[in-house]
Parts: C-alpha cells; structure tokens; sequence
C-alpha cells in the first residue's frame, strides 16, 4: 500500500474514534420496537458519512422495518465490483446490570472501547467506511467499484434485506462482497471465515389451564405449563448435547479431509475456551466430535430464555397457564431451514404431554454457507490481512450467523469474502461487548490494502 | 340470633360494602417492596376501624416486615376467649392484561366484587370486622372476648407474624381462633376446613458459564443454563404427576378411612373443576389417587415461572449465564419442612449436570395441619353455618396453606376453625379474583351467629 495512504489513516486515528463513538452511543437495537427511532438515527447518521466521503446515490432503502443504507462508486471501469457489506443494528443490552460502563457510553480502557455493537458490527462497519474515505481522499478515485449496503436488521429477522435482495439482487452485479463480522482466530493471527452455520429462532409456547390458578387449590389435578415444556426441552435435547428431534442429523455434511487438517493445526487452546471465555468447570456437548468441529461443524439447540408465569422478587403461588421457551438452533451445510423448523414443529407435538397444547412460532430462518478459498478475492483479502498483521492467514469456520452471505450468494450468485478483526473475547451478544483498538485501526489499513490489491 | 342483630347486619349492607371497597383499593402486595407504603396503609385502615368499633389496645405490632394489626375486647368475663384472624396483603396481580376491570378498583359484576384480594383474605377478614360490629352495637357488649390478629405477609413469608407469636403465643390465653380464609365445597354449602396442606418455597438457580454468551460462537460447548434447569426440573416431577425427590413421600399420611367415606359423600363435579375452573382437556396427577385427595392429601411439586435469560420481544440469541426456577411443595401430614427442603437441596445437587453449578434458596415453608371435628368451637361453628345456609355443614380439607393454624396450634396449642365463604372459581391468586357478595353479607351473619353461640 503506498506510503501516502498509511500516512492518511495514521494521521485520522483520533477522528475515526470520535466517529465511531458517535455512532456507538446511537441505541439502535432493532428488536426492541422502543428503540425504532434510534435504529433509523444510526442509519442515517451513515448515510450522512457516505454522503461526505464522496460516494453516489446515497440513499435509505425503505421496506416493511429498518431501512438498508445504501451508496455507491462506480467510476472504475473494468475494475471488479465489490459490495460491501455491514449491519448497523445491534443486540439489546441487557442484563444491564453486568456492564461494568453503560452500553451506550462508549469508554475505552486498556486499549479496548466498550460498547453495544463496538464490534458487532458498528466498529467493523465503519472500519470499512474510513477505509473507502482514505482511498477517495488520497486517490481523488477508488481503484475499484463499491456498492454499500448496510442493513438494520441483522440481529432480527433482516427481512427488508432479504426481500430487496430477492427484487434486486440480480442487479447488483458485483463480483463479491466484502463482510467484516467475524473475528480472527486467535490474537494477532489474520484470519478469513469460510463457513457460517445457519439458524432457526423460534418460540414454543405451552398451554395448561385457561388461566393462572391458586397451586394450592388446584396443585395435583391441573396441568402446570412449565412442567410441560420442561418436558418437552428435555425431549428435545439430552444432556449429553445430543439433539433428539427426529430427523434432525440426517443432513448434516461432514467436513472434508483437507479442512479438518487444517483445523488441527490452529493454535487452539481448549483451556483458554473453558476458563477464560467461557468461564466452566467443563466443556459440554456431543463428546465424539472436538470442540472446534462442535461448535463449526455440528447443529445445536440452545433455550435463550422462558417467559410467563411468576418471576418478580417474593413468592407468588400460581399455576401459570402459559409457558414459553425462545429457543434457537444452528445448522450447518446442507441443512435446510424450512425442514427442520417443520421437524420442530412435528417433535413438539408429539412431546406435548395430555391435557396440554403447545405452538411452535418460528420467528427467523437461514440456511448454512460455506465459500470455497480458490478465488482470486479470497487469496488478495488473504495477502491483504497476512501484510497487515506480518502472519499468514489462516482459514477457520465461524459457528455465528450472517444471512446475507447466504442470501447473496442465493439471489445474485455473489460470493462473500469474510475478514474478520473481532477477537474470541470480545463478548459478543453479551454485557461488556468490546472491540480491540489496535484491530480497528488495523482493519482500516487491510482493507484499504485489499482494494488497492483488487484494483492492481 | 336475635332479630336486632339481623336487622342491623341487613340495614348497613351498603355501608359494609363501602367499606370494603375502601380496603380492596389499597395495592396492599406484600411481595412488592414497590407496595410497602400501601401494605402499611391498610393495616392502619383497619386499625382505624377496630378502634371505631370500640375495640380496646388497638395497635400495629411492628417486626421485621409488615405489621400485624391487633385490638382485643375481653369484657366476657367466663365466656370463651377467640383469636379473629384475618390478613389484610394480596398476591401480586399479574399478569395485569387478563383482568377484566383493573385489580385495585373493586367492581361488581352478577352480584360479584372483582378485585385482588376480593375473597383471599380482604373480603373474609373485612366481615369478621362488620360481625363483631354489628354485636357490639346492638348490644353494647360482645358475648366473648375476643383478639383480633389480622397480618400482613400471610402471602409472602409471614416472618412477623411467626417471629411474634413464637415470644407472645403462649400470653394470648385464647380457647381457639375463628380463620376466615377458606371456600365452600359448593355454591349454597356450608363447609368446614379441616385439614391444609403446608409449603416449601425455593428458587433453584443454575450457573453455566460465566456470563451470557453468543450461541453461535459458543454453542455447542458452553453449558446452558436453561437446559440443564430442564433436566433438574425433569428430574424432580415425573410426567405421572409424581414427585421424584428421594424420600418425599416417606412420611405422607394417609386419610382415616372415615374421612376418605366423607369425601366420596361430597357432591364432587369432576367435569366443572376440569372444563370450567381449570379449562383443560384433563387432570392430570398421580393416576392413583382420585382427584380430591390428590389435592387435598398429596404433596405437590409446582414450577411458579423461570426467570433468566431473553424473555424480550423478538430473537436474542444469547446463552443465558443463569437460571432460576421459582418452585413449591404443598405438603400434608406428616412432612416435615425442613426435611423436604433438605431433600430437595439434595435431588438438586444429585441432578445438576455436569459443568453447571446450582444453589436452592428456601424462601418460606410451614407444615400441613389437620383439625379435630371433635370440638365445641367446631361444632357450633357448624350450627352457625347451618342455620345462615339452611343444610347441614360438611367437612373438607384445602390443598391451600395458611401458615398461621400450624403457629398458633405449636406455639399457643389454640385450634383453629376456618369457615369459609369462598367459592371454588373465585380465581383466586389469579385475574378477575372475586367474591360472592351473598356470600360476603352471609359470612357477617354467620360470624355474629357464631359469637353470639359461644356466649351462650
């Protein structure tokens, strides 16, 4: 990368940190509805940036929730095209109380700023965003095309991209899509995600009696919902990992000699999992597969948490006639999402016990990915990260979620590079979210590196 | 009773429903700290009224919680002595959106009072207040004397009440206590409460990791906290009905055989209580015992609501660092609390999966009680409620618990005699909770009856 354009972003550190506070003290958590206003601030709040730094069109795409900010430049002609990809909407904050500064406050401390989506994914989106700004500055013109599309619904159902992407997306036509939501490795180790695992978000909801009942005047003869659902999440997982929906496993695809190799020789440290981010006395789950092939390469259910009944200070002595569990499960190549919802579905049923009903709401689906690394932009984002962090790159699967590299590829063919500046620590989806500073400075530069290097 | 006493108790109808209406709108809920005031705020209402009515040493006895309300007339010298017990808090409303008319504004429907606390124990403690009344203004003097103690945390843990009469029970010299916080076995049926069952209260609370994680990237190895409370929770119940706690039943004592012949003579509707008070396809429980006993002489195991984790709109996919059940046991002669919550603490430690962590918190209990029918103060409370309802009175027990007949029979040996005026689809610890007006101006009727009895 010329010396003029390390210069630049060198020289703006201290501007694109203000900016990047300004964007992470926008509340914008699209699946609370009370946060509405503050998602379509953040959106705007890019729209804003994009304008300034140069690009054309700029605009936000409207549809049935949070709106995509969109910008382009296309004055690079027989150049390849790149969209790039980020998400401006985060996850709620709570538990609140576990934050050791506010979510919404941005603070910095021992290098690390502290924030809801610090690195999830407004700090690697706006990363991108300073990155195209450098190149305009210094160059007068990019050395490729860009399309910008930035959704507000990544952490919900990205139902406005989906649909948009399903009209449009076949006129996109770029060649691939750059997405900076995953993370490295291991520290300091560049590191380029090939896999996602996809997901099914559903509730299953328990009905017992037609309303809350006395437990003392009623407890041995009425259903009690809970009871019930505990059953059937007991008969939809057991306690050796193992998910017991019928049918569940049968697509399941294994992954190749070559990646499970490779696999192998990452600098995996199954002790730091254990202790330090995960903080167990023990790992679980299915005990034939290694922890890196379970979490990559297995599907999971998981309950995120069980509403209805009693649950404020004190005690109450209801039956509850209403139980609830929000459940998810990850999937994995070449599961599809429709049929194991619909084995969900068939499953609880069948494990609903007499005298009770139950439904099945799903709220999201997406299906797996998985890119194959023999591409040319794959290789360039690869020499690009191996310069930057002065290590070769490695290859790694994600266990997360990220639809639109599916949806992409589905509607426009398009394949996604991911280059991820996230570190195993930094608390995704949970209190305490935080995003490297040397990472976020370090990700400007790689990705101006990797334009620079497709534009050659 | 005399025809003076009936004309005074049939000529302040109105008033003694004003006056009710007073006390069901104060949000007296002992489990909310946020209520404290209005707890506090009923008690002196009722205070207030004891001493209108001429009661002597009308106090509030202050402990280590809300206040219980005390005012005596002993100026029957010879005549029995009778403890009036009554509690003045109510269970929490919610869930706040099934009620038909808002809780706290008591409202007549059908010649009902909806409200929280309309029948459980407002209504049937406000009619003992009007009964004794009614005696002493009509006869300037009443016919026993008697010592009010009405409560306020018979809904939560009752610790000033306990921790009162365990140093002052055995100073209150009474013959029996008059409980009016019970129901009738049918509409029209005059009924006796023999036997209650006790209660265990606890939290179990179950630790995975160390704090909420992503389950994309975790899933798969991090335990669930939710999951393995699953299991614990499948663990404890069986889907029979039937308890699994190591040792639970081994001291359960079975009804006397010529208890059992008086519930088979009771004019039981196994479709109303299912169809119309449960409204489920059907009971369900110990397949063994039919369902009177069930509820009434078999210990229970309820889950009251599970908090933790994600329970907002929408799809968080997070796994949750904790979780907590809210729990209870009923329990019958001859269970020993303290037994059954080391017993529970046990099953729990035996069923926590490997990789979590679980601690139980007892937050009350109190032992079942059973009543002689072999009594004078049973026995002419029986006549009382025979000649209010025109038909002979009939002996039940509760599956409920009223904590202070175990307390005043161990720490003062005083029986106690619970008339009820309840019906069995009041709702009770439920929305749209109300109260029978017949039965509330029956029940001061049968309460000055009963007085006037003793004092013969």
């Amino acid at each position: 990368m010329e010396a003029a354009l390390l210069d630049y972003y060198r020289a703006h550190r201290e501007q694109h940190l203000e900016g990047l506070f300004e964007l992470l003290r926008i509340p914008s958590v699209s699946a609370l509805p009370a946060h509405r206003d503050d998602v379509r601030r953040a959106a705007e709040y890019l729209a804003a940036d994009l304008t300034k730094m140069g690009m054309d069109g700029v605009r936000l795409i409207e549809g049935d929730g949070h709106p995509i900010v969109y910008g382009e430049s296309l004055h690079a002609p027989g150049k390849p095209t790149l969209v790039l990809y980020g998400h401006y909407d985060v996850q709620p904050p709570d538990p609140l109380d576990e934050w050791l500064s506010p979510p919404f406050e941005p603070t910095v401390r021992d290098a690390n700023v502290y924030a809801r989506g610090a690195v999830d994914d407004k700090g690697q989106t706006y990363l991108i965003l300073k990155a195209v700004e450098g190149l305009k500055a210094v160059r007068g013109e990019l050395p490729i095309n860009v399309k910008f599309l930035i959704e507000g619904e990544e952490e919900t159902d990205g139902g406005v991209l989906s649909a948009w992407l399903a009209e449009h997306g076949s006129e996109l036509g770029a060649d691939a899509a750059l997405i900076c939501d995953t993370e490295m490795f291991a520290p300091g180790l560049p590191t380029i995600t090939t896999g996602l695992r996809g997901m099914v978000y559903a509730e299953i909801e328990v009905h017992g009696s037609r309303t809350d009942l006395h437990s003392g005047m009623y407890g041995g003869v009425a259903p009690n919902a809970f009871q019930g659902l505990a059953q059937i999440l007991c008969g939809l997982k057991g306690p050796d990992g193992r998910v017991l929906i019928p049918g569940f496993y049968d697509d399941v695809r294994e992954p190749s000699a070559a990646e499970l190799e490779a696999w192998a020789e990452l600098p995996f440290d199954e002790d730091q999992l254990r202790d330090h981010e995960i903080g167990s006395s023990r790992l679980v789950g299915e005990p034939d597969y290694p922890p890196l092939h379970r979490i990559w390469a297995r599907p999971t259910f998981e309950i995120h948490g069980m509403p209805g009944g009693f649950i404020g200070e004190g005690a109450k002595t209801v039956i509850p006639a209403k139980a609830t569990a929000k459940v998810s499960m990850r999937l994995v190549p070449d599961m599809d999402p429709q049929r194991i919802a619909d084995e969900l579905r068939s499953a609880v049923a069948v494990l609903t016990p007499e005298g009770m009903s139950s439904i099945v709401r799903v709220l999201g689906q997406a299906p797996a990915s998985l890119t194959s690394t023999d591409s040319v932009y794959i290789e360039k984002a690869a020499e690009a990260m191996s310069q930057s962090f002065g290590r070769p790159t490695v290859y790694q699967r994600s266990g997360g979620s990220i639809p639109v590299v599916g949806l992409l590829q589905e509607s426009a063919g398009i394949p996604s590079v991911m280059m991820g500046f996230g570190l195993p620590d930094d608390n995704l989806h949970a209190p305490n979210e935080k995003f490297h500073l040397p990472n976020f400075y370090a990700g400007i530069e790689t990705v101006g590196r990797y334009l620079s290097l497709l534009g050659e």
